[in-house]
C-alpha cells in the first residue's frame, strides 16, 4: 500500500510535468551520435517539445542562447565534435539552462573517458547512463576510489550514482530494469518500462534527450523532472509493447504511445518508489 | 465547382509526374542532413526514383554529371559541407540540371543565413522551406527591403515567397496547411496533407528529395513538377493518416502510402487551386 | 528432390549459426555510412549480437582489440573516414578478427574504387555487394582483364565474384536475385528473400553487419556462416513481406521477424543451393 500511495504522489507531479512540455514546446538542442539523431528528433517531437540537431561550433553563439534546454550524446564521439559539445555546454551552463550528458560507451577509449569527464567538469545538471556507464565515469572522476567494477550489480551503480552525483552536483539518473535517481541523498526508483527497449538501438539516447525537455519546464527541481521522464518514457514502452511483435515494431508503438498519453495511462502506470 | 474542376485540371498532370518518376526511377543526389538521410532515400525509393546520399566535395566531380537531379538540405550545416554543396550545386546549374534548396532553419544563425544566400546564388530551380524560412531568407535577400516578419501569417509567406522567386528565380515553394508554389508571378495553392506530418522529424527535408525527383522528369515545368510533388506526398500523408494511431505509424503509412498509390487514390484526392 | 535434401542439410548449419549469435552476442564494430547506422545497429540487436558504431580513429587501438568482428562500409565516404576505416581493417585482420568489406557505391568515384582496392588489400575475410559493385571491383583489382560490364548479368556476376575471391582470398557475397557466395571454387546460391527489400535503404548494409556477427561465430567456416547470414536475412524478408503493405512496412516486420525467427521458421524456408 505505501508504494501505492508513493506512485500516487508522484503520478500528478508526472502527470504535470508532460502537460507542461506539451504547453511550452520547448526547444532542445541536441548534439548526439549519429546513430540516434532520427529517433531522439521523434522522441521530442512526439513529447511535444521541439528538437534541433544543432552541432557545429560556429553555429553555438548564435543558436544556443535561444534554447531551453541542451543535451550531449557522446556515442559516436570524434575529436572534431568535442569543441561543440564544450562550447554548447558551456554556454548553456553560464546561460543558466539545463543540460543533460549522455555518456555513452564511456569506457570504449581513454580519449572518450577524458572527454567525458572534461564535460562532467562543464557543471551538467544531469548525467544520464546504464550501469556500466555510471560505474566507469564515477570510478574515473577526481577524489574516488576506484573499485573493481566487475559486477555491475544494482547496488554498485546505486553507489557509483550517489558518488558521481555527490563529486559532480548532477543528478544522476542509471537506466536498467529499475531505473535509479539520485542527487547524491535521494535515492529513487523508476519501475516503469520493458526489457525489449534495450533491443532497439537509441532509447537510451532518446530518453536523455526526454529528460532534457522535461527539465526545461522544471528546471528547480531537476531531481523530479528527471524521474518524471523516465517515468513516462517507460509507460509509452509499457503500452508499446502490448501491441507489439518485435523490437521494431515496439519503436513504432512507443512513438505513438508517447504521443498519445493520457492522464489516465499515466496515473495508473506511474511506479515510482524511495530506495534510499 | 470551379475549384473541384481546376484540381481535376491539375491531377492529370500529378498523376503523370508519378508514373514519369517511377518508370525512368530518376538518380536524386542528396546531400542533406544527417537527421533526415534515412528518410529521405526511403521516400524516394518508395516513389520509384534512385537516391544517391553522396555528399564528398572528391566525389561530385565524378558522380554528379551522372545525376538527374539534386537536393540540399542545410539542417546539420557544418563549415566542411559548405564546399561539397556549392560544388555540387555548381556543376548541377552549369550542367542544366535541376537542384532543390532546402534552407532548413535558415535563420538559426548568421553562418547559415549567410551560406544559404551564397546557395541562393547559385541558382537553385526550387527553394522549398516552411514560412518562417522562406521569410528569413526573402528578406534577407539582395533588393529586399526587411519587413517585420513577427506573425508569419500565411498572407506574409505568399508576399515573401513572391518577392524570393523574383529576385533568384528560382521556384519557391512553403510548406504549411496550405502549401504554397510560385514562380513569382503564378500562386498555386496545394491542400493536401495532414498536420501530423509536422511531428515527424525530416518530412519537410524528404518532401524537398521527391520534389528533386519530379523536376528531374519535367525540368521545363518545375512549377508544375513542384506542385505534383507536394500534393502526392500530401495524398500519402492523408492516406497513411487514416491508418495511424500517432506519428511513429504514420511515418510507416506514409511510406507505404506513397509507394501504393494508384491513378484513383491521386485522382480522387488532389487538391490544388490557383491563388493569385 | 535433390534441391530440398541440399538445403536441408544447410538448414541445421543455418539454425546453429543463428542460436549461436543469439548466445554469444558478439561484439560487432561497425564503420558504416550515415544512411545506414540506425537500421544496421537495429538488425545487429535484433539477430541477439551486439553492434557497436565506433568510428573515430582516435578510438581504434583502444576499442578494436574487444571486438568480435568488424563491418567497413563506403556508403557515405570521405576521405577523413578513411583512415578509421583502414586502421581498423589493419587492426582487426592482425588480430585474426574477421572483417566485411561493402564496397558500397564503389563506382561513383574515382576516390571511392581506390579506395575500396586500398581496403581489398587488408585481407578482409568478406566482401559483399550488389552484383555491379562486385563486377567493379573485381574488374578493377590487380591482374584482372577488364571485361565489358554493361550487362551485369548474373552469369557475369558469378565470373567476377569467383575471380575477385581468387585474387583477394576473400569469401565473396553477392546479393541479388538469387545471392550468390564463393570462395573461388565453390558457388553456393541462396535463393530467399524477396524483391521489395530493394526498396529500403541500408538492408544490404544490414546484411553486410548481419555476416560479419556470424563470422564471429564460425570463424573458421566464413562460407558458411555467409551463406547463413544471407539465408537468415532473406528468411527474415519473407516472413516480413507477407504482413507489409509496403517498403516501411516491411523494414518494421523484417526486423521484428529476425528477431523472433524460431527453429520451424528457419528449417522450412531455407534455400540454399549448390551452383558450382
Amino acid at each position: 500500500m505505501e508504494s501505492k500511495s508513493e506512485s500516487s504522489e508522484w503520478g500528478s507531479g508526472v502527470w504535470a510535468h508532460l502537460t507542461t512540455v506539451r504547453q511550452r514546446s520547448p526547444l532542445v538542442q541536441c548534439i548526439t551520435n549519429f546513430v540516434s539523431m532520427d529517433l531522439v528528433a521523434n522522441t521530442l517531437l512526439s513529447a511535444g517539445a521541439s528538437p534541433a540537431m544543432v552541432h557545429s561550433v560556429v553555429e553555438i553563439p548564435d543558436f544556443t542562447p535561444h534554447i531551453h534546454a541542451l543535451c550531449v550524446n557522446v556515442g559516436t564521439l570524434t575529436p572534431d565534435w568535442l569543441p561543440s559539445m564544450k562550447s554548447a555546454a558551456e554556454l548553456a551552463s553560464k546561460l543558466g539552462k539545463p543540460w543533460v550528458l549522455d555518456p555513452a560507451a564511456v569506457s570504449c577509449s581513454g580519449f572518450r573517458l577524458k572527454s567525458c569527464l572534461e564535460l562532467v567538469e562543464l557543471k551538467p545538471t544531469v548525467i544520464k547512463g546504464n550501469g556500466s556507464e555510471i560505474i566507469a565515469l564515477s570510478s574515473a572522476s577526481p577524489g574516488q576510489t576506484r573499485g573493481a567494477d566487475s559486477s555491475h550489480e544494482s547496488t554498485d551503480a546505486i553507489e557509483a550514482a550517489k558518488s558521481l552525483a555527490f563529486s559532480s552536483g548532477a543528478i544522476v539518473a542509471v537506466s536498467g530494469a529499475v531505473d535509479i535517481v539520485t542527487d547524491g541523498k535521494r535515492v529513487i526508483g523508476v519501475h516503469n518500462g520493458t526489457k525489449m527497449m534495450q533491443k532497439i538501438t537509441a532509447t537510451g539516447c532518446s530518453l536523455a534527450g526526454l529528460i532534457a525537455a522535461f527539465l526545461a519546464v522544471d528546471q528547480l527541481q531537476p531531481l523530479e523532472a528527471t524521474v518524471s521522464a523516465m517515468s513516462v518514457f517507460g509507460i509509452a514502452g509499457e503500452l508499446g509493447e502490448a501491441m507489439s511483435k518485435g523490437p521494431a515494431s515496439l519503436r513504432m508503438h512507443l512513438i505513438d504511445s508517447l504521443y498519445g498519453l493520457d492522464e489516465t495511462m499515466v496515473l495508473s502506470r506511474v511506479n515510482i518508489t524511495r530506495l534510499g
